[in-house]
């Protein structure tokens, strides 16, 4: 298991020191990654079941990305092997009017994790510090509070039992333009496409910096942002699922000790 | 692919007609049963791909059973292949006070599946007419408005885009005895096991009653309940899995037709 030290965002760490090209972990043929992965994917399961068994803790995977960075995919791919019994995915897409009448970590509070439970998060909280900002929506002290009621809210979910992990799904500029434009010219890939992703893309820079400022402000001891290289998906899921498999062997989970007041009972 | 027809309640098919010792889609060695059920398995994430793509249509499948009858087992094996993404499971246990200050329903119609996913009931709704039949908490007119309530909720889903596909797990008392014994004789299962369940057994008759009634009152043209020979986890499993597959595609599903707008875009 590889260490992801130089991809965890701190003092020493920041956005731009990381490749989105980078494809350390590509080892062997095609086939032999997807055995790696497969087998990873399988013993997320053995770890997930474990964690459901203990049903004490809980995990929160935290997914970001610019639009195509394969938030979806590493879903797909990574959870492969998972039941989805322990497995509860939330998608957060533009706010309702109702969650809008709310604080912005209300829709959030609404599906962490519970006890034995694995949350990932497709987008997520994060999005109220970087459309607002790009949008010039919110000035700096706002953003400033909002970075600080996001760290509250994740020190009260660690503090409460939840491993938070948080993934920066990183792709090039160009990458993104091929895959829009696979998006574009495969007809059975139109409906994946947007025009708001355009205007998104318009606004690249000011996303990556956006981007920079939070992973700088949010990165904690307990609720760490990896930046992830996301322009091989191959090396994107393998990390990612790495990073989860070693998470939850360091939670050294272990099924729930045998209950005394059973012994020698029989069934009628 | 099998037909069903004897094992969907009906005017002609009633609980009692189904033997839950019922091993007939077991066909060949160990490793092909796996293998078969792996097809299956692949074929249904195909198939729940195709839904998502469609957004517009839902799949909502009901799985009620004795304690250990493997509601569990078959999440976890006939989804084994499909990604948390498109699957969401609620499990419902006892109702809490403030789900008991609403209608029965309330918490069912919180959970339903959104368009493009399939949702997973670990028990539900149908627990409602269950437990306080057996205990004597309701009286038979008010069972009655129940059904009534239960279907007239299910029109509402299917006549608004969700298929329902409702699944009985059904084992024999013996097999129940030899899977509650094992939870109590192996230490790593005592967290499975709760004195409840002992309580639930003395009153097996009862509940067996109460199912064959609400099996009749409850299976219809458009939200039929199947009843699925359990005592054998592959073949149930098996038989769940067919289901599936031949449910989605009954629906017809497929991607969304090529956008005229987008041909020829080039993305900057």
């Amino acid at each position: 298991m590889s260490s992801f030290k130089k991809y965890r965002v701190g003092a020493k760490v920041r956005l731009a020191d990381v490749d989105p090209g980078d494809r350390h972990l590509l080892n062997g043929s095609d086939s032999e990654q997807r055995a790696q992965l497969d087998e990873l994917a399988q013993e997320l399961d053995d770890l997930q079941n474990l964690l459901h068994a203990e049903g004490k803790r809980k995990l929160l995977l935290v997914l970001q990305g610019m639009d195509t960075s394969g938030k979806d995919g590493t879903v797909r791919w990574v959870f492969s092997r998972t039941s989805p019994l322990g497995v509860r995915v939330a998608a957060f897409k533009a706010p309702s009017l109702d969650e809008l009448a709310h604080d912005f970590l209300w829709r959030c509070h609404a599906v962490v994790p519970r006890a034995g439970e694995i949350a990932v998060w497709n987008r997520s909280h994060y999005e109220d510090v970087l459309v607002p900002v790009v949008e010039g929506w919110i000035d700096k002290a706002e953003t400033q509070r909002r970075y600080a009621h996001i760290n509250d809210f994740e020190r009260l979910l660690t503090e409460t039992g939840t491993v938070v992990l948080k993934c920066m799904l990183h792709i090039g500029k160009d990458e993104q333009r091929e895959r829009l434009q696979a998006r574009i010219d495969e007809p059975a890939k139109n409906w994946k496409f947007a025009m708001g992703d355009l205007d998104a893309r318009k606004k690249w820079d000011l996303y990556q910096r956006a981007y920079a400022r939070l992973l700088d402000a949010t990165s904690t001891k307990n609720a760490p942002w990896y930046v992830v290289p996301a322009d091989s998906k191959t090396h994107r899921n393998l990390m990612i699922a790495q990073l989860l498999v070693k998470t939850l062997k360091d939670m050294k989970l272990s099924t729930p000790p045998a209950d005394p007041a059973l012994r020698g009972l029989i069934v009628p």
